[in-house]
């Protein structure tokens, strides 16, 4: 028997929404995580060049891999030999590529409840078990060095992702550095997504590999960068794993697109115009936190990061999904249903993605205040 | 404890043949499956038009689903869905997602020795078991109806490559017919790799999904569209397990590259152009099988598709992978060793891959005619 696999119900409420912008409704698509801007503009260009200069055969850019390392010695001040960076097409297959090469069926790998969903189920689809550690408003949503070491019997891995989605927390870095601590004593093997790394509204995200030598780093440009369905990420495994690692790349995926690869390159030196992204977040954000209360959510998760707000419905529903579809409905604004995070308490939230326009979030938030204040 | 997964050796080779090119010696590739010549024009112009005017977010394109889909009734009488169709990163991914779509750890699947290395490693990874069926020169290096219904206990599924890699065999309506029957009979759930297929010298491959409905299907834009690191690829999946491959493909892999897949459905018609490649490997292939039994290279699998030569170099050697580095290192002509794809009798095996420009292979010959015939 294969596992059960839960579908994205965000995908339902877009089919609703594409359904709507077909029909003339004014959709405003708050439910999925990507940028509406597109790739930078010096990478598009480069891309054209490429277009019209090179075969484009399997291919592995070595270029890219050294700027990778170079980044986490520049930013992180951590040594990262390029040769530990594996370039994959997107996080996605580079969470499949860390978790076969660290663990073999039947491992258990906890992870914070709410979380991302294809965490759960990529590892009940590579039929290993995922040890869910509820976190609260009292917790920031986040797991924690504490609950990792109350887990009995100690799991085989453990999922970190700061800033996290859907809720946007960060992990401080004393938080981090005992989260390594527990898990070198324990001999827990550490998965860090920091795909949401370069989007922070408070101090920057720190990585994982400052505290956790051995830990597998996951990232993408699919956010920051603003280029997500160019497919392009990159996993950064431990030294002792490179080899198992490559394998696994070379079997099971292949390489990367090799024009994402070039372009991907030049989005790195982007970086005025990729700020701009973040500013226009950090102005969605600030609209956002000011208004929503207003409306009644006032239990908010702490966006230290990303661009999400996870916000708590729970004096209006106990069917996230089915709110969701009425909102959608009625003010055609569409947002993710907590449901797809939290399969226990995820009925009570609704998770909003601000990677939209400013203009965007104030015409949205023009629909919205009438709405709840007629729902509330 | 993870799996142990063979590196490629060819890629071992291809280090050896880049650094030569580096320092200057004139190298021909012949040792990777794929094509010397890029995307068609026309989806090249599609690609740039898309660069300028698409934001690219996460995308799976209906029209390039349902023209695949027309595709099977067009070509093979087959009526597919496009729900059936699921858009991959290539033919890699496509694998992953059908064997953990159809399959749990532990799952025994049968496959032909020789055959494509990455079949024999992604089931490991995945803690499936290879069951290898040894083809050798009487039965045309592939598998047969008869081998599956000998086995015993009859396995879970069968992998089905026609044209097949290293050997590029095709495996005739008949034969499919009656593989299809015995798997039926006996519950093997099968999977047909048609990535060379539109690559035929003698009668063009017929699709499994002509005899067996519930068979998987993988195929490409890598090999007869030209496109192999746009990474493009698809699966067609039976009804009945759409929604858990569905499930699958959203969170082990999100999307395909939305550029590739603009360009994609252009690519699907400039039949001329791609048509213009066949005739270039078809004229390749007849002069290979004409010069190499000159060379003491008798011993040929029948390449019916694909573009490849395995041939037999018994007689000269039992280190198939020392033999291609000598070989290169004296010519400049780069070659896959056998071992890549049978660990058993390849070391007794070479692969050409004639995917290059014809002046190109007669370049080859040129250089191995007096090192044979001093090997000899």
């Amino acid at each position: 028997m294969t596992a059960q696999i839960d579908p994205f119900h965000a995908i339902a409420i877009s089919r609703i929404a594409h359904r709507m912008g077909v029909e003339g409704h004014p959709v405003i698509h708050m439910e999925f995580g990507q940028p509406s801007t597109g790739a930078p503009r010096q990478a598009i260009e480069r891309a054209h060049h490429v277009l019209d200069t090179d075969g484009m055969g399997y291919w592995e850019s070595p270029l890219l891999k050294e700027r990778i390392a170079a980044h986490y010695a520049e930013r992180h001040g951590v040594a990262v030999d390029p040769e530990q960076v594996i370039l994959t097409c997107g996080a996605s297959p580079a969470f499949v590529l860390a978790l076969t090469s660290a663990f073999a069926p039947g491992a258990r790998v906890a992870l914070a409840r709410p979380g991302y969903v294809a965490y759960r189920n990529t590892l009940k689809a590579l039929s290993m078990e995922p040890v869910e550690i509820p976190c609260g408003p009292a917790e920031r949503f986040q797991i924690s060095a504490a609950a990792i070491a109350a887990l009995d019997p100690a799991p085989d891995g453990v999922i970190v992702a700061s800033p996290a989605n859907p809720t946007g927390t960060i992990i401080d870095a004393g938080e981090l550095r005992a989260i390594a601590g527990v898990c070198a004593q324990r001999g827990i093997r550490i998965l860090s997504d920091e795909i949401y790394h370069g989007l922070s509204y408070v101090e920057p995200a720190r990585s994982l590999l400052e505290f956790a030598p051995d830990a597998f780093i996951i990232n993408s440009f699919s956010k920051y960068f603003s280029m997500a369905a160019w497919r392009l990420g990159w996993l950064v495994v431990p030294p002792d794993t490179i080899a198992a690692a490559r394998a696994r790349m070379g079997n099971l995926f292949l390489t990367p697109p090799s024009l994402s690869q070039h372009a991907g390159l030049v989005a790195f030196d982007c970086r005025d115009e990729l700020e701009g992204h973040v500013d226009t977040y950090r102005r969605n954000r600030a609209l956002l936190l000011e208004a929503l209360p207003a409306l009644g959510l006032r239990r908010i998760a702490p966006p230290d990061g990303a661009f999400y707000i996870y916000a708590d419905i729970g004096h209006l529903t106990d069917d996230s999904l089915a709110f969701c579809a009425r909102l959608l409905r009625d003010t055609a604004v569409a947002t993710a249903p907590g449901i797809d995070f939290d399969p226990v308490d995820g009925n009570r939230f609704i998770r909003f993605s601000f990677a939209v326009s400013t203009g965007r979030v104030e015409q949205a938030l023009d629909r919205l205040r009438p709405w709840f204040a007629a729902a509330g």
